[in-house]
């Protein structure tokens, strides 16, 4: 292998100080489990005091949910050559169901390890690849029902709580705890995450931790309907555009502001070489669908695409560490005519690619027919399934048609074959569904498919609206997070227009992140209103910088408010812009609310006289 | 009066081009209803053909609802100094119910128009104000009521159905015209929209018409349930900045991207001037608040408020032509302690003002105490009320709380006393509402206020992402429209940060569109989805033009789309930036397509046979 000249470490060894800089007014916190090396991340936000006529009164810290990894940890050393520190090799070794192999078993990553061509391309330090020992199977859905609590489960035990126990004591937060009761349309949201319960969900299928055992650096995070909504993004170059260094620096990013997996959808040249400085920097899950590349190694001719060739691709993935693949085994030659008479046929790429290998070929879709081989291959790595919804609609005229429901039968009857081989899955969905139909896509899939975790695609609610289209769908998704979607795939502006830039994803993922915490509170997600109550305390105080470090895009919402108003002295001002310091509705019901705490005031007396007198008129 | 000398002259008598230039591919149409005086205009975007192996298949034109009024209309002349043509004052007068006056009646309508200081700031072509006889009732619902169908009531009939009988009877429309059945909790949605159900809706107060008789250049509109969901979207200059030139820009700009009506909400000076100048050239319902002209009057200090200013106030801007009032008399003293515990007390500036008179007067609300004054007031001149909700939440915290419906109970009582009086009623809603507790507030709505309009701003449903609250409020809007709201009050990013600026007001409006548009698919509005399906299938043909055309903002949609592929050329080329030239789904599905058709042609014969055997064995 050649030094490492190559301009993409010229471009990358630093990464942009926008992408890694740390929030306003938060440090990274670390939570520990049971065991020293099991430490959970979070971020805290500290607030200022609120001056009342008594004086100072404190305002205590609030605790996020941070996927931001060691990127904005100001401590840590970010060295993208070296990639990020393993955390759970040591998790991984312990089990003694894997073996190191001596290198790449697949054909394409060993070629591609030997390509001399490829040496400025390629990742220095590339890890050995991992594999369960013959016979054994090292998925966390296995263990799980074999009863036992892996460090990961209690990783994401404790990341989900984000100490709400600890809170709960904790009388400073007592009123900013209260909440309104959700409507969860059947899901069991418990008052505290236990490692038992992530265990028991896991088992049951109901819920994923996608932690393949050759991407160690992974910080685990669980999908599931019982736990908090997840969002997913996307990146990825196509033939038009992008470099590695911008791929890299896209996932950082995608990290910072919420991303809770990412998708790796690259179509372009060096897809395998992109993907491996992907996963060594990456703190989240990424998924793949790797018929993008098997369709690169055959120029891009569907009918040429065979099941030696597909598997030999899902191997190289896994063992360069892949967490869940897409797969579009549901995609049955007898569903394909019944996409002919829709007004959009069908649109997702993984799906029209296998039915014109179907057609061409006149022959059950060879995922279909070799589901069983991909489990085998899948369990060795603990790969999850995101089982792909090859026939979702393309627009509001095909939406929850015969095509896409057919298609979802066939994904339940997958799921228990997965299950079967413990190994865990994800159901993807559509797509573009109209408001009033959004919620029966809940309902069937939860039905057909066993209760898997759901993954949408937003849904967008209106055609109508390109280059909005991050809005548009967040309104289902928002819905359809609400009705038991566990993770929301997320759209960006550029949606049906071209690919997103870095603002675009910035867009994308703040607007899923509110259609995700949107369903957290609908549901009644324990703990979930702490957030919005401290920072509508600080707005209705007029706590400016705390209004701006408690929101999901600090730095946007600063900004705006500068535009208008750009002093220091402001950000203490008890006014502000839309209404001018003399004209101030908050100033006035301050003013109310003291005149009104009097009358307040005697009305409690006298409820808490009646309220002992009937007690002890009761206890007579 | 001066000449026209002033700089506001030289900025506005030339709109920007932004502001007017026609939408690509379209034309106005109007549609002549019973009388030659009774045009209606609407947009029609003009599609290119789809190129098909067997040639060249026509794609009819689309007509969408338009609320730009003549500007976009190349063959207007607009001259800001003149007003916009008057198109009702024949309607009016044919009616024989009003008197025109020597001039403004209120004290200080004829003090502003007396005053040499203020001739430079001053619309030049003031029109006569008109008022009804003595003893006459000359509102949109008294007419309803007595069986009368109004010019302005055959006009909005017109208007809602977008041509869809004729549209029905064209075979070229007939797949296009295809959606899915609706979930219209309880609406009543016609197939087509008659002048006598607009006539029976605004009689039983379940629709409004607002259209006062001093603002006879308004395109009349319709707010009700029972038709499309319309948008309000506000400007409004502060202390702190703007002028008049950038006011009026504001409303035309509004107006262009679709704002169906318009709330001035100015607190600066000059607010008398500047509403004469926005009314005379707004083809839209303006509503104010007039609280807040009022307390100008009183240099800003509540307390010192009085129904006799109040009166004037009212008169003033009736007599302006303002189309709806914002009026909180639902704020009652016994109330406002409800509000103490509150997390973020009252935040409606209107509600606020209103609370600190009451508890400093210690009596109650005078907009309740002389509340039939006011209906006398708004009969006179045809202005609905829009009943607003002064202790609506200001955080999800406080949302459905006992406050807020103590006022909605309130607001409901007021209804059927302005109904007494013929004048038309819609009710303002919340505000912040986390989704499982939106449509307890339509429900609750509906029954206290007796089906009266409901009119709610957003609601915002997470309090945590300031600059992106057009955004978390169009999910709460999207669903309270399907629930039943009538028209929605938009939100920019701004909202709780500043004041908007241009591009904020127009990411508001789509983000509001799209809300509107949704809840009328969700409902099942007929003909909704065809705008939809002309796009979808411009987009699967990739007749990129067509789809950019079709949008709810053609220009942005072009704009991101050439920010990857600028060439004309790939405005018609087979494939979009997200994949590149060779690896494009919906080239993949076409092919498909044509495969299956074969398929799918063997299977329909059959079918035909089967279905033909079964029907002749039936006969038997």
């Amino acid at each position: 292998m050649s030094a490492i000249p190559h301009d993409f470490v010229r471009k990358t060894a630093q990464l942009s100080e926008e992408v890694t800089r740390p929030f306003p007014n938060s440090r990274k916190v670390y939570v520990s489990g049971s065991r020293p090396d099991l430490r959970v991340p979070m971020r805290e936000v500290s607030l200022t005091p609120t001056q009342t006529n008594q004086g100072s009164e404190e305002n205590p810290p609030i605790p996020v949910y941070d996927t931001s990894g060691p990127y904005t940890d100001p401590a840590a050393q970010i060295d993208l050559l070296a990639g990020l520190p393993d955390i759970r090799s040591g998790w991984i070794a312990e089990r003694a169901d894997t073996d190191l192999l001596d290198g790449p078993t697949s054909a394409f990553g060993r070629a591609r390890q030997q390509d001399p061509a490829l040496a400025h391309l390629r990742f220095e330090h590339l890890r050995i690849p991992r594999r369960a020992k013959p016979g054994r199977t090292v998925t966390q859905m296995h263990y799980a029902r074999r009863g036992i609590i892996t460090p990961e489960m209690e990783y994401v035990a404790i990341r989900e709580n984000l100490r709400l126990d600890a809170l709960r004591a904790d009388p400073r937060y007592r009123k900013l705890l209260r909440q309104h009761r959700g409507h969860n349309f059947g899901a069991t949201l418990p008052e505290l995450i236990t490692p038992e319960f992530v265990r028991d969900e896991l088992a049951r299928g109901r819920a994923i931790i996608p932690a393949n055992i050759n991407h160690p650096e992974l910080e685990p995070m669980i999908i599931g309907r019982n736990f908090r909504v997840k969002i997913n993004t996307n990146i990825g170059n196509s033939a038009l555009t992008s470099s590695i260094a911008e791929e890299v620096e896209k996932m950082v990013w995608s990290a910072r502001w919420g991303g809770d997996t990412l998708m790796d959808l690259s179509t372009g040249k060096h897809i395998h070489e992109t993907r491996e400085w992907i996963l060594r920097n990456a703190p989240m899950p990424i998924g793949t669908v790797p018929i993008y590349q098997a369709l690169e190694k055959v120029d891009g001719r569907p009918e040429e695409l065979t099941w030696e060739l597909m598997r030999d691709t899902l191997i190289e993935q896994a063992e360069q560490g892949v967490d869940y693949f897409t797969i579009h085994a549901g995609v049955l030659l007898r569903y394909v005519p019944l996409t002919a008479e829709r007004l959009t046929g069908i649109v997702s790429r993984g799906g029209s690619i296998l039915a014109k290998w179907c057609l061409a070929h006149h022959q059950e879709n060879f995922l279909y027919t070799h589901f069983e081989e991909i489990c085998e291959i899948m369990q060795a790595y603990d790969v999850a399934f995101s089982l792909g919804d090859g026939l979702r609609p393309g627009s509001l005229a095909d939406a929850n048609d015969a095509a896409q429901f057919a298609e979802l039968t066939t994904l339940g009857e997958l799921t228990q074959i997965a299950w079967k081989h413990d190994v865990q899955v994800m159901i993807e969905g559509p797509g573009h569904v109209p408001l009033q139909l959004v919620q029966e896509n809940v309902t069937k899939e939860l039905t057909d498919c066993y209760e898997a975790p759901f993954y949408t695609l937003g849904p967008i609610v209106t055609d109508i609206a390109p280059a909005y289209d991050h809005i548009t769908s967040g309104m289902g998704a928002a819905n359809i997070g609400w009705y038991g979607t566990a993770m929301l795939c997320y759209v960006t502006p550029k949606e049906h227009l071209g690919l997103p830039n870095k603002e675009d994803v910035r867009a994308g993922i703040i607007t899923y992140k509110i259609a995700a915490h949107a369903a957290d509170l609908a549901k009644g997600l324990p703990g979930a209103q702490l957030q919005d109550n401290a920072l509508s305390k600080a707005r209705f105080e007029f706590r400016w910088d705390d209004q701006f470090n408690l929101s999901l895009d600090p730095e946007r919402a600063r900004e705006y408010h500068d535009v208008t108003l750009p002093h220091q002295s402001h950000k203490v001002a008890h006014f502000c812009s839309m209404c001018g310091p003399h004209f101030c509705s908050m100033k006035i019901t301050q003013d109310v609310r003291e005149a009104a705490a009097v009358e307040a005031g005697l009305r409690e007396k006298a409820r808490e006289f009646r309220d002992e007198g009937a007690a002890i008129y009761k206890a007579v």
